[in-house]
């Protein structure tokens, strides 16, 4: 099968969305669409769009959250639901290496919301937006009939080249800030509930789950550094995200699990839950960290650089190969485990992000 | 009241968004978000934002399209419904004298849709960016439970100074594109069907209510003669349109009914439907059309010139008066009709736009 083609399905050609699936529509819509080139430095296909504008290169990241799909009232205020959803936008512009700049609020909201849930959810977008220099510059209100439904649009600017997922090459050192399985231990805690882990230990984990940190600074220092050759923000899960590295840089990649860095709560949430941290690590997604790759004799700099401007670690986590096989992940004793294919469900957003 | 407190409410201060207001809420947002000033050259409350940028200054619009309260499977193909999403958003660049240049896509779609319809929806929204130079370059795609959610993002640019709702002075003159009324009376033709009317009537009112002509090179024209003192696009009908440039301006606003432009089209379906055509054009919205205001001694040369570089009529429908009674709509005997208050029900949509 070629790229754009239709995929596979029961009889024969696509006959529904959930037959085609969400890279299969994105195919679909860049082939017919979305012509590259010209202006268009980066189109549909990576983390934002980059176009080239007298001065500084725009770019641009938009992503809707509907409610009870991307966020639940049950298990989020609305000051976490208003800074998160600016938070996974920042972290698309912070993927690029960009500084975000101005963003847009397209808001649905059914009129039985309070006057105060409103202003916690501006609260929070509020805080998240002067933490990151964005400023609110217009958008859109409306009555929803049910269910809240926000669309973010962030633009930033960036004075050379943004990073992109493709530009991994075979040797190069991966990379990724923070720790991963966070954001999937504190879901975890949230719909299952925790007695047994000590309350500062779920909250650090629930704090990764509702309000995740956009590595913004981190970004533009990876960027500046010259040294990195691709960068994704995880939101749906190392596994997939690596995997459009790898995809769109015509490389794979071997991952070593003892490598990943686990932080202390979520191993204790996932040892009182009876879980596999390692399985959150590789597969849970929204940990909304960096993940980049640059040449093996600069990548330990790289990694001091970043950790010594922002105290954020930064661990290299694997290697990059030639083409072949996509995502390895290896144990201990080098044994290659099985990870299941990409997260395709058509229930992820990303276009962009 | 001054402005941003809460309106009256039955119990007091407003408790739900319901007895806010769409107004209500977005001098809020204003208030506690989006400071004027700095790079942000128009915020909040026009057509789109606009925002200094090395070179062009950019200008920002998004919207957000819900099924069943901005579109209606039953009364509008997947085409139609892509065109005009595209449309609505060209309108604001246009109603600021800009350039429309790239567009990202947030679609929120239910997995059961077919292929052939998503198809159908890129045909109808290719079509228009196309004709108007509009370059796809980024969005989202996720999955929604029931509803189709549509948010539209474009970014445009102009070179001077964008035209804003502010700036109207007693004496200019009001001018307005094209003709009035012939999408509600469209929207009265589907929701009401038509019998006793002529085929090609029917069809011209049903076209400018489920694909409106977003008037992109007449806003440039407009800008570009440095005449215009304001602006904005017909979404929500004369009345309220025009009380936007009017509160925005600190003027007030006299408009003879007479003059309004009525298509014989609109007339017929008025009187086959029992309907007021002068209803519809003052109330009606959806026309899509640019109001704006000019010096009286050059209106009708701004008028000529649109009209012979585009082939769009252009009318001089009424004029700009001092601070006063907001707007006021005059028989040919010279007496003011009543027009209810503006459409602030928080069913439309309009930050920016």
């Amino acid at each position: 099968m070629t790229a754009g083609e239709d995929p596979p399905s029961p009889g024969g050609r696509a006959a529904t969305l959930r037959e085609l699936g969400e890279r299969g529509l994105i195919e679909r819509v860049r082939r017919r669409l979305a012509p590259p080139g010209g202006e268009v430095l980066v189109g549909i296909g990576d983390d934002a769009a980059a176009v080239a504008w007298p001065g500084d290169t725009l770019l641009l990241t938009t992503d809707t959250l509907l409610e009870d799909v991307h966020f639940r009232r049950a298990t989020a205020t609305f000051r976490e639901i208003g800074a998160k959803a600016l938070a996974v936008n920042l972290s698309d512009i912070a993927a690029m290496g960009g500084e975000p700049r101005f963003a847009l609020l397209a808001l649905a909201l059914p009129p039985t919301l309070s006057v105060s849930q409103v202003d916690e959810f501006f609260a929070g977008f509020g805080e998240m937006a002067t933490q990151h220099g964005v400023t609110l510059i217009g958008g859109d209100t409306c009555a929803a009939p049910d269910r809240i439904v926000l669309t973010i649009t962030l633009v930033g600017g960036v004075e050379g080249d943004p990073v992109r997922r493709r530009g991994a090459r075979p040797g190069d050192a991966i990379l990724v800030t923070g720790t991963l399985g966070a954001a999937a231990a504190g879901l975890a805690a949230l719909e299952r509930g925790l007695v047994s882990v000590p309350t500062d230990l779920t909250a650090a984990v629930r704090r990764a789950h509702q309000l995740p940190t956009p590595r913004v600074a981190e970004g533009r220092l990876i960027r500046a550094s010259g040294i990195a050759t691709a960068m994704i923000d995880l939101s749906d899960g190392l596994s997939t995200d690596l995997g459009h590295i790898v995809a769109e840089s015509g490389v794979s990649a071997e991952v070593r699990l003892a490598a990943l860095p686990i932080s202390e709560a979520t191993r204790q949430v996932a040892r009182a839950l009876g879980a596999d941290p390692w399985t959150w690590a590789v597969s849970g997604g929204e940990d909304y960290e960096l993940l980049f790759t640059a040449a093996p004799e600069h990548a330990t700099a790289l990694a001091v650089l970043v950790t010594a401007e922002t105290g954020t670690p930064v661990s290299v986590i694997g290697e990059i190969q030639p083409s072949g096989a996509g995502v390895r992940f290896m144990d201990e004793a080098g044994r290659s485990l099985m990870v299941g294919p990409g997260f395709d469900h058509f229930t992820s957003c990303s276009w962009n992000g």
